[in-house]
């Protein structure tokens, strides 16, 4: 089975992020797409997005990349799809070691009518969202 | 703050399936929704779906019942939300005894034009599809 047109996407959103190229990372999301930063806090609409990135860069001191292992992806109604994935993070530690962290995220993705494939819900924790302390 | 409106539209589909009311059931779907029966095995489109749903109440001897746990909503661009939540199945074991499993579900539903949410992407196994042995 070939890849999914996906996987190819969000392997240059990776390409993006890890090259801190905020212009072209952006043009991935939809204009009303939602970033989990963090669970609990979420960024809402590009420019929050631009925001979380740029701060995302700055604390792990401009040396995160991030890589995709394994992924499914379920297309369902209203040119909608669920991307399940393996997210690989690494940044440096403030020792200066290389710290390896693997998510198991969940992107939702909407077909635009050019065909395009936007990011609408960014949710690299995944179901790990369930296990955050207090309110969501 | 006040449950999110799906709260209550899921809660209204897990009585459904605990009632084998399928046609009530069918009602919260988009018509090329897709359902995970099983990791590696998706139904897609509505009569899919409710033979799906008739395999797997037959399954269970028709002892079924399924409750919400936990939930976080994410709210995306184009109407569209992702639902995480605890999922509590409940059924009776080979020996007559209860046996309950909780899964941490993921839901994609959009916003159809007149406000109603129907489930798009009904994805009880959330990231374990990962843990899944095969080609998915």
């Amino acid at each position: 089975m070939s890849p999914h047109p996906l996987a190819s996407v969000i392997e240059a959103a990776d390409r993006a992020i890890s090259a801190e190229d905020f212009d072209s990372l952006l043009d991935f999301y939809a204009e009303d797409a939602i970033l989990v930063v963090q669970p609990g806090l979420n960024a809402i609409g590009k420019a929050a997005i631009r925001r979380a990135f740029v701060a995302i860069a700055d604390h792990f001191h401009h040396s995160l990349t991030v890589k995709q292992g394994d992924m499914v992806v379920l297309e369902g109604g209203g040119d909608s799809a669920l991307v399940v994935m393996e997210t690989r993070l690494e940044h440096a530690g403030s020792d200066g070691t290389k710290v390896a962290v693997t998510r198991q995220a969940t992107y939702v993705f909407r077909k635009n009518p050019a065909g395009q494939w936007l990011c609408v819900i960014d949710n690299s924790y995944g179901t790990d969202l369930l296990k955050a302390p207090g309110p969501l």
